[in-house]
């Protein structure tokens, strides 16, 4: 599954293009900076792998004092307790026969956690755990910002559905999961700190309404990138899911904070690799990475460096640009870096990361679980 | 590479989501359509295997009467040559000493050309066709539409170009590419004629100025799916580059046909296989597969069956889709089939197609060039 032609030791300007790349340094020095703040803010750090889909960067992020992690699918749960991981919140709901044995049969291997928001999936869940014998925590997952998403909706049918879950044999009812994913990407601090207000209050009162029903929910998780500094400052959340934080990428990075300025709080660790295979004209080039280089969904990715350069189109394997006015800054044949628009989608195009030091390859980190969606 | 949960001889409703599914029969059809117009209008047909990175679904097309496929990667065309295909275009401009090794290297595996735009790459790929001893057909890609993209202006500098190409020891000058990409998407069926007119004078011209400077041109190569009816029916172009019909997607379904109708000369027969796995209100659902399961580069994919349905968001695992003022029409747990907006990166998603015929999955197809964009 690794990338054939990188090979360690090699200078990066050796490397193959595209390729996905990984500025280790930059990347360590994100995941000691989260560590830092769920530490002093007396919150545990599960940081979400479905941004890497790596274990020997899940591993990184323990190492730094994370619990565990979570994960979106089956398949990535499986690859990260393949990979060492110990202790996985599975931070999604899971249908069919098939998926909830797998999980059952996980929860042999290494401690893993489910959410749930319908009573029928419950007792499917139920069942498999029986037939496993294993006992699987489960976390009521809520809505908590009223758009259309997974989740029961806050205070009432939450609480009927953690008795559901208390009911189970097999099955414990662990606390709550509360992700306000709308909240994250919210520009303005004012109407992103209204967001998260909303949500916050959705689980206070959900908490207390456990409390009221005699069930004890000792476990709230949530929070992102966008949002963590917020959640991580209240008495609600006892654990953050951030995951992007390890990379970052341009659409966080348009979030507006209070002083007005961009959020900065982590640095760019993620790259793709690319180089210029044609320049129609002085001002504009064409890039050897497209549309199955990155992924498009938070708009196009950004010519490192190169702040005025302006996206024009791109094919499957070709990326259009040019700087208007001037000149296109790197000759034909020049190998480029590009900082995508959304992470997590673009790291699951590639089999490995090039991981990076002083310019050069110093390692080579399968994707372990790129393509484990199901 | 396969899937390791999908299983020859099952029910397609037994198979886990999100995959990849292609209606074998519907593929079939799609495949002697275009090779019956190419017959019918003496022209080749050598379909971009791009669209499927796969050589078993080349095979076919090339049993079909192609005379072989287009690549756009050296990777891909590596892939093609291991799985038996004999012929292969790569037709893009490649650059990197590596790379032009691998395609000399490939060039005695199998019969390969390739196209250039620029001198000093065409040096560069003479030199590694002298290093590994072998003759490699060139065409010149010229730039039919004017954008920014890749290829020479047409007319003298393609000329200069193909002089170039003829001088070289190793390479031979052997015909025109003239891809019109931006053309294949155009929506109105008079602006997109006006598009290729323009194309198809430049073709002209430039092998009119070839003829005069006594250079050959045997070989003239480009097309799509979009304006494969308005190429094909010409004397200019010798072969058609069309990849996207062998499956279909909801964009080409944008293109308006001269009767007023949406474009519809082949069948859908690629879909991705999802489960209903959230129902946040009566008219709202919440699927399994987000933006790891489909490319959103052409907008977001359609609900099979249901065009009522729109699509409201979706994560790295989720889509959400709501029935305006009506019941969602699948119930909690239910697969349903989903139409990607653009087929080609959408496949480049995953590891495998489920081969489906009568509701039963007859075949597992790797995508065996998956990733391979080096």
């Amino acid at each position: 599954m690794t990338n054939p032609r990188a090979r360690v030791g090699i200078s990066l300007a050796e490397a193959e293009t595209p390729s996905l790349l990984v500025d280790i340094d930059a990347l360590d020095r994100n995941v000691a900076r989260m560590a830092r703040f769920a530490a002093d803010h007396d919150v545990k750090l599960r940081p979400h792998a479905k941004t890497h889909r790596s274990p020997i960067i899940a591993r990184r992020q323990i190492a730094a004092g994370a619990v565990g992690v979570c994960c979106q699918t089956v398949g990535e749960a499986e690859v990260m307790a393949q990979g060492g991981v110990g202790d996985i919140l599975i931070s999604n709901e899971i249908w069919g026969a098939n998926k909830l044995a797998r999980v059952a049969a996980l929860a042999r291997q290494a401690k893993v956690a489910i959410c749930a928001d319908d009573a029928r999936n419950v007792a499917d869940l139920d069942r498999a755990a029986n037939d496993f014998g294993v006992r699987i925590d489960v976390l009521v997952d809520i809505n908590v910002v009223g758009d259309v998403r997974t989740g029961v909706h806050p205070g009432e049918p939450a609480v009927r559905l953690a008795e559901r879950v208390a009911e189970s044999k097999w099955l414990s009812f662990a606390g709550l999961q509360a992700y306000a994913g709308k909240a994250q990407h919210v520009r303005d601090p004012d109407e992103r700190a209204a967001a998260v207000r909303t949500a916050h209050e959705a689980v206070a009162k959900t908490r207390q309404l456990l409390g009221t029903a005699g069930l004890d929910c000792p476990w709230i998780t949530g929070s992102g990138t966008g949002t963590y500094m917020l959640d991580g400052a209240t008495d609600l959340y006892t654990e953050l899911q951030a995951g992007s934080y390890v990379f970052m990428d341009l659409d966080y990075r348009r979030n507006l904070e209070a002083d007005g300025k961009f959020y900065n709080d982590f640095e760019q660790a993620l790259f793709v690799y690319s180089t210029v295979m044609s320049r129609p004209s002085e001002s504009a080039a064409v890039l050897d990475a497209g549309l199955k280089s990155f992924s498009f969904d938070s708009g196009p990715p950004a010519l490192d460096g190169v702040p005025e350069a302006r996206w024009l189109g791109g094919g499957d394997e070709h990326l259009r640009l040019e700087v208007p006015g001037r000149p296109f800054p790197h000759a034909l044949g020049a190998k480029v870096k590009l900082v995508p628009g959304h992470c997590d989608p673009t790291v699951n195009l590639y089999d490995c990361y090039l991981a990076v030091r002083d310019d050069r390859i110093e390692a080579i980190w399968p994707v372990a679980a790129r393509g484990a969606s199901s």
